[in-house]
């Protein structure tokens, strides 16, 4: 048997394909509630038949890039270098972490592609892609499949491939326009061994569990999924993050802007990063429930304490405990981390985020209690994570050691 | 080379001693503190020549006996199934969990004594004795050294061997009495490859960095650290939690009584499991930072409300989530975990604590601000742990890891 090793890691090569797929914002909760109403009659199916479901923790702050990226190496942001979708490095100042020179670590697939092992990586977004196509790995996106093709294994149109042209990556139905390009390349590309599909959360950004949207989605996922399963192939379906309302009754957003808070209190600061910052701002208006605060030491203390006392402000970390508690880098993070509660966010200035392009009343992400992710496998769990599967104490980092190593027929 | 393994991880078994010393509530900010103002120079010279200091995380709650059992067995409470000092358990109600039966994982020590690997196990409270003895491995505890002998080493008195008598298990030098039954152990047993040493929180609880009485606790401890290094031992430091104080300016105690709080708010409370309960009641009057909730299903959201309205209250958690992020067993804990910020304490009913029996103002811990505790090693750590140890986001529970299988030279 053949194994390849990243980062520390051991993992066997199959003999057949396996399907990673990381549903974006895919919170249990939307599990939970499909599964009951009946309306994923395939993954109920697998279930049925020797399947697992289980819950697992994502990295916090619980965002999209730190998440794609701890999954597809199997280790946390302290040494895969991504601790957000962005952040202040010391070299660049402020950046989106889009690009692959930040990443410290290689990913599993990247390391079977030198082992000669065929992979591929589907992202809905692009700005996923140049991170998880590093290191030789064949890679695609929604959003840039038009004209796209994947050389490496002779394709040269992917919306020939697939059928019909690719959905705006703001389309409900993008996320599945990836898995079908996915599924499209392995009958194509039958000698692909590890596939990474990754999806978006523009539907759970704006739509509860049992929205019509909602459904629309899951629905389609469960039936693409049972394309992938009738395939042959041995799947894992996990996710980047969770995802909660954060809005009063009313449907305005519940955020604490935290420059203008501190800057009323007569503390000066350097700095708000938002690690949820990406170019989709129609998803979250840069709104999460993490922030870190980049403050002169002698603003630290006063920072804390005017902070601490905003309702729904959970914890502050300073940066070396925050690096421990989340197993973060510690140069790529603020000198304070400040994470809210789940129906609670956190901005840097009012002025700073325009909420008139949300798709509806503010849903996202980014903190602790977004870190509760499902964890589904298309067999049962056999060997050492037998037991920490079952009591939902493993990460979506360990999902490739998972599938790829413990999975039994 | 001889490989044991215990609970998954494999351990090699050392040619000469190895020692583990657990300091109880051992924050890591003493140990700062110690090495800047020079009052730890056989920890300084350790680290000058050669020796490393870096920080991890504890179990949360951040307390004793779940953090004792996580560093002898190398897993979490999920697996090992401790996760307080007290808990409410479906088959016997509420209970301390001093009694080796709730076990649920062996300890390492247990598994080098099934292979023949001599191990002993000192601690300074009796009542991780019973816990850390399980599985046939000899223990003494000082609390009971009087009268006590370790017969499978043909040791017929501890006082005997100390050369003097123990002192109380509230003494100030309590800890070291349990640093001195290990290093007169090893000297009279030198077949003796592991051992662990528990020491007691009584100081950390009733004095800061700095005072009087830790400056004795620390110099002495530095001193005993010197005499095993002077044996040739191999040396790991870390502690089962940190500590932090909890009282205002005035030394009043900053304490939520969730029972009296929920009560007024007209909700019923089944119970408020305080897990830091123990015999050791002058140390923290059974306040720490960590409550569970025992509560009917339609009470749940209201008190979360009323709760995360109070100040000082971080994070509240359902079981499953609890579960999950702080990897307990789903059985032995709360309805709703509620945690608190580093200087408030939850209680139950004000009537049910007697503070007049605190030492002083009240310093204690369970919740997640005592979860970073100091790593220190006698040597510097190679192979695939090096990169998380120097980022600091190993755990206490991997320090038998480190110092049997990644300590070079």
């Amino acid at each position: 048997m053949t194994v390849v090793t990243a980062n520390n890691r051991a993992y066997r090569v199959p003999a057949h394909a396996v399907v990673v797929i990381t549903v974006d914002g895919g919170d249990p909760s939307y599990f939970y509630d499909g599964l009951e109403r009946g309306i994923m009659p395939r993954l109920q199916r697998m279930l049925d038949e020797g399947g697992v479901f289980s819950v697992g923790a994502s990295e916090v702050p619980s965002l999209t890039n730190p998440n794609n990226i701890s999954i597809v190496t199997g280790v946390p942001p302290a040494i895969h270098g991504i601790p957000g979708n962005y952040c202040r490095t010391p070299e660049d100042g402020l950046v989106l972490l889009n690009d692959a020179k930040y990443l410290r670590a290689p990913s599993i697939h990247a390391r079977f592609e030198e082992a000669g092992v065929p992979t591929l990586m589907v992202t809905t977004k692009d700005k996923l892609r140049q991170l998880l196509g590093n290191g030789g790995v064949p890679s695609v996106s929604v959003e840039r499949a038009a004209g796209a093709g994947i050389p490496e294994y002779g394709i040269e149109s992917v919306e020939e491939l697939v059928g019909e042209p690719a959905p705006g990556v703001y389309d409900p139905l993008a996320s599945h326009y990836a898995m079908r390009i996915g599924l499209s390349a392995l009958r194509a590309a039958p000698q692909i061994r590890l596939l990474y599909v990754s999806l978006t959360d523009r539907v759970q950004h704006a739509h509860a569990p049992g929205e019509d949207v909602s459904d629309l989605f899951f629905t389609e996922f469960d039936a693409l999924l049972g394309e992938y399963l009738d395939a042959g192939c041995t799947m894992a379906v996990t996710a980047d993050h969770g995802m909660n309302a954060k809005h009063d009754e009313n449907g305005e957003p519940r955020v604490h802007y935290l420059k203008d808070v501190l800057e009323a209190a007569g503390i000066p600061v350097e700095g708000v990063v938002l690690p949820i910052t990406d170019p989709y701002v129609k998803h979250h208006g840069a709104l999460g429930s993490f922030a870190w605060l980049h403050l002169s030491a002698e603003h630290r203390e006063p920072a804390r304490r005017v902070l601490s006392a905003l309702p729904g402000v959970e914890e502050i970390w300073d940066r070396e405990q925050a690096a421990t508690v989340y197993e973060l880098p510690r140069d790529r993070i603020g000198d304070l981390a400040v994470t809210a509660s789940a129906d609670t966010a956190l901005g840097s200035a009012a002025a700073d985020h325009d909420l008139t392009q949300l798709h509806g009343p503010l849903r996202s992400h980014g903190g602790r209690h977004e870190q509760p992710v499902p964890l589904i496998l298309s067999g049962s769990v056999d060997g050492p994570l037998a037991d920490p599967f079952e009591a939902g104490i493993l990460r979506s980092r360990d999902i490739h050691d998972l599938v790829l190593n413990h999975v039994g027929a």
